[in-house]
């Protein structure tokens, strides 16, 4: 590449990306870490979008109706970082780009949502960025719908390498927005036939363009180092009905020793190196620092939005108090005031009505009465809507033709849905849920361990979450999957024992702000074990004293979810052989191990033998069996140690030996 | 659909193809559960390929020159079934027809290979068929170079469906089969536009032909009911050098009320439809019932490759016996005789030199002496070679100029390249190991359960397994993966200590013959902790004790990997307190969980507290930390209770205090 030509050519825009490259540079020299090679690539296509179209003002990061910009190639977060701090972000002084990968730093090595304001979501982990692009190209189709152009019109933004590209996400996602025809949604993909193994074709010769546009994409090819080229395609993109991908062939590490090759892909830190790049940019300025002129032509456009943003505000003033109040309220992540007495009503009812129902089942119904007074939600399944239970009387199906449907057909896509799902969260203003069986959380799991680690509320319903799915066997039974949810870092595992807890977990996740949860929900109809009504949400605590002993304590059962009932059972015939019983229903571990130590204390006092039962494995389990620190109760578990079987699903829990008299014959065998 | 027509058309196979349909829907009936459409729908196209194309013998279902047949569409289990019975396997009777989806049956709801020969994998969660069925193609052409075209020659036939062609892995499947140019590769795509939810329209619009040509595959559409059409495509398939896709359309439930419908995916059970639907086929007989001349011309069909077969077991017998021994062993997974010596010459020799190395640069080490003596492995990343260091210099890459190659470059594709490997494995005759970090078991993880269900001992390198990954961050750090893998049942996962403890975890992965082995390796240098050499492979064990207290056993320190030097440092800063402190490696707690109750008492006495160290969370450490039974010891652990954070490793170690000092802190505590 002759640099000095294309720095002639374009001179102003030469200096402002070159600032970009310039601050990677010196950041990744500075932390000995990082990834040089796609912030560099990158810059041209970066100064464009953000000089002539994306729509912000960095003064005000969290203005609901900016454009998004998602750097889905994670790992060359210097791109997004410089940016920050080059448009005048006050989260992102010059001090952040040099404590770059550092202790306490806004700039981790990968962009972390949590972390600052600017940063839309995290990625790092390839191909979920533009996932969850599609989530915020839905989030935006059905707020527009629902509250008018004035106060919702912008696009979404994102950068993507060949790996976000080879990932198997990607084709879940550019086929779901290829369908629902995301206008607004537009990639850029960075084209530089470099991996880090070494050139793509090592691994890869998948036509890209031909690939988007059997997809439903309009797809544009340009050279991405030319800012006019840049300039025509994403005005181009930004007028048409389906989702553009711009395709820009790059060099990897421009104007680096490492150009064009996988070493130009990580840390460049070779001084020489260093210094020669940047006597090719022309650059002349000593490490970290930006030119004065370069910065503020940087600054101005940072606040070019400024006047855009001020004008929308008056918009959304114009709105009715009613629909301004809505709005702002479902962006806040509050619920509705009338969801808490809804539930209440749901829960009293159930009680007692008493029936025997599939906890799926007992969530369509809590969703019947939800989705009609919490209007952001927007359900949907990967294919399994009628067994999921997520759709409700008046959602609607969310399609080109019609924005305002609150359902969403994913296809067989749970990876793509829960990305979706996590981009809907994060783009505001929506509550999403998805389900699929709880065994294929294995294929959302990446997508899962996000919005943990994102601290969003998005809502996983995973029914048939037992041996008790029955004939389609252990390909389709989950055994090792709550372990797996309880395992994650804030996330909040649901496994309700009938309609009454259901609707508890329901409230919970549907409140909760900062905290992903997983509804784990049965297959085959379970009888109603909380047959008092009670106002309180009792899930809230995570486990509680479903029934007491009569007599003197010596047994503590502890269940969740299908097998509550089991031990309610079990408790029967215990106590009429004369052995006091406490049942202990505890459908959120999580919740119980966040209440104080005398609770935890009364719940599950020390002394009496613990039985833990549960159609799943062990793991987890003990530190409520055993005691926290140990030395507290002799204790047994009723559950799976082994990967299901092929049979009706009563015939499963005798084979495996999940029932009431296995139960008491434990107890008995623990009394010695 | 006129069947009259079709019928008279072509008698003798619409006969055939028929009895597939009439033991669907009773079998189906009989369950009252499963899927009849499709088997309904590709009747026709499996009765041409087993007719006139798939080169096997109905009485030698594991001879290892047959063509594979993959049913990747397992919820269709019934075509499977209906043609393994039809050709005569002797291990499908009609009562295990008659026994469909019921305890014990081998007819469980989906295809389980450990059930029954015939059987090519277990299919059921969507696109792991077709991602497996790249790694069988891969591994014929593998053996295909090593053994010489006489002795490994034949076809892989996949039948997928529109679930499967949605799912991610799909894309990751087909990329890498179209990049590898596996010619050999023949799917058929069950093109009924419908899917649980209805039809495909509701969730995705892509250009499936166009898709597949994008990623270099060869294309052909026909009628997936015309007999003729079937036959000259897939005589077209055969000839490719691309990998084929043959799109069948076809009519789900074809002749049932509910063809072309949703209704018609699953279980078809209404007694006067099913009639009908026979009647319009003109299936006359009682249920279950085949008429005698066709199913002795289906016999004939499964005797078809007899000759065939017995013709390759003479090319096999003229090979030299010292490469019909090797094909042999190979292909019974046996390790090679000097496996052994080579393993413990190098421990001997870590031992003796007892540097500071990462584990992922000692299972380098590793591969590096056994690669040379085990040629049945295939290694390869998921586009981290350099990081994973799973490339050793004598494997050249595999590719389509040199199918001698052993490594493969699978892209970013961790998924994909997951369950190639257990198609590999599957196939026989080939050990593969691929490498990701351990974070991204994530992405792998489908494939990874469905190896532990299948029994199978696909080997998983997963390196830079802890927060000691350093400035990448959260994203990239695993915390709860060992927790997951650990739940997994038959799963084993080895978190080594040093170069000795990853040689000896190598060795049991690389003789395992039905566990599939996770191995959790480091990123950052641990020194040498077993300097003493022992030929006995200490790591068989699950734990043993690498330093006994001085003095009275106060504290056992259980540790793994990376963290059990830590131990180690805590250990002597005890012991000069006076506090005698034994010090556990536990680098396989499933093989410790195996061993007989008194060598784990040996280990783990009664008594002394005990304190776990691991850079992970807590889930699955308080079975050995609190006794099996509870009662047995105070306790405590230092690892993880959140993600980690973006910073260098040794200063994430203390931030999150994980520490010498905090160990030694900890024990005082327990100690009061």
């Amino acid at each position: 590449m002759d640099l000095t030509a294309m720095r002639n050519a374009n001179p102003d825009h030469w200096s402002k990306a070159t600032a970009i490259r310039a601050l990677t540079l010196d950041a990744v020299h500075a932390a000995s870490s990082g990834h040089s090679g796609m912030p560099i690539g990158m810059a041209d296509v970066a100064t464009v979008l953000f000089e002539k179209h994306l729509k912000f003002d960095a003064a005000a990061p969290d203005w609901p109706d900016r454009d998004r910009f998602i750097l889905s190639a994670g790992h060359g977060s210097m791109l997004l970082y410089s940016l920050l701090y080059l448009t005048g972000s006050s989260e992102f002084p010059l001090e952040e780009i040099k404590n770059f990968r550092q202790w306490g730093a806004k700039t981790a090595g990968h962009p972390e949502n949590f972390l600052a304001s600017g940063i839309e979501t995290t990625t790092g982990p390839l191909g979920q960025g533009i996932a969850n692009s599609v989530g915020f190209a839905i989030a935006e189709e059905a707020q527009r719908a629902r509250f008018g152009k004035k106060v919702v019109d912008h696009h979404t933004y994102v950068i993507a390498g060949d790996g976000c590209l080879m990932e198997g996400i990607s084709h879940e996602a550019i086929g779901l927005a290829g369908r629902l025809q995301l206008g607004k949604l537009i990639v850029l993909w960075d084209n530089n036939n470099i991996t880090i193994d070494g050139k793509v074709d090592l691994s890869d010769c998948t036509n890209q363009v031909a690939r988007f546009k059997a997809a439903g994409w309009q797809v544009i090819e340009i050279d991405g180092h030319d800012p006019v080229a840049i300039d025509e395609a994403l005005t181009a993109a930004r007028k048409s009905r389906k989702p553009s991908m711009i395709a820009c062939k790059t060099h990897i590490a421009l104007g680096h020793a490492a150009q064009d090759t996988s070493k130009g892909h990580g840390a460049l830190t070779d001084p020489d190196q260093l210094q020669a790049a940047k006597d090719a940019y022309g650059w002349t300025t000593g490490p970290f620092v930006v030119p004065e002129d370069v910065k503020s032509s940087w600054e101005a456009i940072g606040t070019r939005g400024a006047s855009a943003r001020t004008e929308w505000e008056a918009r959304l003033a114009d709105l009715s108090e009613r629909r301004r109040d809505e709005f702002n309220r479902a962006y806040a992540l509050e619920a509705p005031k009338r969801l808490s007495a809804t539930i209440r009503a749901l829960k009293k009812q159930a009680s007692e009505a008493a029936n025997k129902v599939a906890t799926r089942k007992s969530s369509e119904m809590v969703l019947e009465v939800v989705n009609p007074v919490m209007k952001e939600t927007i359900g949907g399944s990967a294919d399994l809507t009628g067994s999921n239970n997520t759709k409700t009387g008046d959602l609607g199906m969310f399609s080109p033709e019609d924005r305002k449907g609150r359902y969403i057909y994913y296809g067989i896509r749970e990876h793509g849905m829960a990305a979706a799902m996590n981009g809907m969260v994060l783009h505001g203003g929506i509550r999403p849920y998805g389900g699929t069986f709880m065994c294929f959380t294995d294929y959302a799991r990446p997508a899962m361990r996000l919005a943990a680690l994102m601290r969003i509320p998005t809502v996983f319903v995973m029914t048939h979450d037992s041996i008790g799915l029955g004939e389609d066997g252990p390909t389709h039974q989950p055994v090792e999957h709550l372990a797996i949810s309880r395992a994650t870092p804030n996330t909040h595992v649901f496994r309700p024992a009938d309609t009454v807890e259901t609707a508890e977990a329901w409230e919970l996740a549907l409140t909760s702000k900062s905290t992903p949860s997983v509804l784990s929900l049965t297959r085959q109809g379970l009888p109603t074990v909380r047959t008092e009504h009670k106002q309180k949400n009792l899930t809230a605590q995570g486990a509680y004293v479903l029934a007491d002993a009569e007599g003197k304590r010596q047994a503590i059962l502890i269940a969740t979810g299908s097998e509550v009932s089991l031990a309610m059972e079990a408790r029967a015939m215990l106590q009429a052989d004369g052995i006091g019983t406490r049942v202990v229903s505890m459908p959120c571990m999580e919740l119980f191990a966040e209440q104080d130590e005398a609770y935890r204390r009364r719940v599950l006092p020390a002394g009496p033998l613990r039985v833990g039962i549960e159609a799943a494995v062990r793991q987890g389990w003990d530190r409520w069996l055993l005691g926290e620190r140990g030395r507290e109760a002799k204790a047994g578990f009723i559950g799976m140690d082994s990967f299901g079987a092929s049979a009706p699903a009563e015939e499963l829990y005798e084979k495996f030996g999940i029932t009431a008299e296995a139960i008491v014959a434990k107890v008995k065998a623990l009394l010695g």
